[in-house]
């Protein structure tokens, strides 16, 4: 993986619309990413030419969010069949590709959705034409690849339309979390729908929660917008209640990673919390994700996994004495019931309560 | 002002019942405080023999929490008076003692409500007995400020008292900011009844919001109730909810900055956010405050001044290059309305909902 070259972002002129940053890329025969690490000082991209390139990038969070997760998981699948040598049997083929798959599915935790990803690319591997060798598998394998890229892009630029019929409605919006230009392709999520009302012409104030736990929300989503000329204010987490209250808020937007088949939505850290506030306080409250966000083989969030971490906190004050340990609860992400929800705004349409369309695609 | 010696907190053995630590003692002629900006690395505690250092260190927040500045305040009023010299007139001293009075008040925010302890000690300079020369004056200064003192510990053990009777029914609480030892003399706020039911034997676990602002709850408030050897979680603020969700807590405590009338609560940031969140998941939710928090000038929290700040996060990435400004939102302070509040724990008794107590004695 190599650091191929380091822009500075300040020295950027805004972007203009149609020309934006991505996150993600296929070129020359191998991926080009944003460096997630070294946001906000610098946007340095790496070029991945290995499936291992690829598990250490998702491992050690370089990239995340799980749009952009998948589209990198189908590349690495590719680069994984790429090193698979040519003279063994199909079947070994679909092993060494299987492997591959639960090898990438380990770099991601548990909640987010790459199910969908997985399935498609190894589908291909386990019922080809039968004429077609593994040459040829490999570059079905790739052309997979870059349609789920374009169609990452296709879906944002939906997404963006449809959510912008809701956005039109409001001159002050809340996002949580990051989900802007470095969350895909050319994918936004939450802030497709604000990218699109500001070519629109429409004037949007947006305010950014800080998202204190990673700061991804001051970090990243704050300075995309306000170096793509968005007027924008971020918010400590703490604040979000009182600025509810004193009507600052029109409607708040979230992104998910995982949406059941009854609604219920699983996003980062806080978004319930946020959720309650929002029905509290009369506010609308808009879930934004893609169709691959959502996993029908879920009746409730009571199906998806969160992991919980319980570290302790520890004072050590002369290196002679005990510390003092002091247990510290967190999780990554939390759970939105579908009762806070007010539409989940997908490529196809919004999706309003109870939310029915998803339950009886469950059961197609 | 001198540091007088620094003790390693974790080199103490845990508090047993009736020696505890005291955030601020009246000491041969002077104050000792314990230095906040310290803590939690060590104890040290700062003697102050004049109103100017005692000045700076309300300024400088080494010194916070209200009732613990209240009393400060009054050592302070003392100080300052001690300065005067005893051959110039009454009312020259009362002009001085006016204007130190000033001068203290501004060192604290709007927030706080110390403008009862200022009258009493200036009630005594302005309407002392004819026989009082200025000499006694400054003796009855001292005389009180140790009363306020004093009736800070007397409300404190009260307010345990009263307190357990709420908390006696569950075994897990929640408790946002830091509200225990370091908070006052020996008043605790908050931590006063888990103090109180930790002595009567009862099993209680402490949910500590690390409060994220400051980190003032797994600085202080956690490290407090370690020590003290109560078993205590901090959680991340934004897992709060999710915490609510799964029935972990029972119930909620917070202190209080400053009461109005009809029950509406000024407190430390956040705490009206978590008000709504207990509502929603119909967790009890108790405010602590002693009566020195009320203001029964204040018809309801719209009167309470809050200040909220917006400053800007820059974004200099290159000296060379113009910094990416961002504007941020906080606050130091929140307004929980009275409808949010079960019931305000006081050295007398538990105010309810409505809270029509408060307001007969604001008609007295």
């Amino acid at each position: 993986m190599n650091v191929i070259y380091e822009q500075v972002l300040s020295s950027q002129k805004p972007n203009k619309p149609g020309k934006r940053l991505r996150a993600i890329e296929w070129v020359d025969n191998h991926v080009r990413i944003i460096d997630f690490s070294a946001l906000p000082d610098k946007i340095r991209y790496l070029d991945i030419k290995s499936i291992k390139e690829m598990f250490n990038a998702i491992k050690s969070m370089s990239l995340h969010e799980t749009p952009l997760i998948s589209i990198a998981i189908a590349y690495g699948m590719y680069l994984g069949a790429e090193e698979f040598p040519e003279d063994r049997t199909k079947e070994d083929f679909l092993a060494f590709v299987e492997k591959n798959a639960r090898h990438l599915s380990s770099a991601c935790g548990p909640t987010r959705n790459i199910s969908g990803v997985l399935d498609r690319l190894l589908s291909l591997a386990k019922d080809p034409a039968p004429d077609k060798n593994i040459c040829k598998i490999k570059d079905a394998l790739l052309a997979e690849a870059n349609r789920i890229l374009l169609e990452n892009m296709i879906a944002s630029k939906r997404i963006g339309e449809i959510g912008y019929q809701v956005l039109r409605k409001y001159s002050s919006i809340l996002v949580y979390c990051n989900t802007g230009d470095f969350t895909g392709a050319d994918f936004r999520s939450a802030l497709s729908p604000i990218y699109f009302a500001a070519e629109q012409g429409q004037q949007l104030h947006v305010y950014i929660n800080e998202v204190h736990t990673t700061t991804q929300g001051s970090r990243l989503a704050a300075l995309e917008l306000a170096h793509a000329g968005i007027s924008v204010t971020v918010i400590n987490d703490s604040a979000t209640a009182s600025l509810m209250a004193s009507g600052a808020i029109d409607a708040v937007l979230v992104s998910a990673d995982r949406v059941a088949s009854n609604g219920d939505a699983a996003s980062n850290i806080g978004t319930y919390g946020l959720a309650v506030l929002a029905r509290y306080h009369r506010i609308p409250f808009y879930v934004v994700a893609p169709f691959s966000a959502f996993d029908l083989t879920l009746e409730s969030g009571k199906d998806i996994f969160i992991e919980r971490e319980s570290r302790l906190i520890c004072y050590q004050i002369e290196p002679n004495v005990p510390p003092i340990n002091i247990p510290f609860f967190e999780a990554e992400f939390d759970i939105t019931p579908h009762e806070c929800i007010d539409g989940i705004i997908t490529e196809e349409g919004i999706l309003e309560q109870p939310f029915a369309e998803i339950r009886q695609n469950a059961l197609a």
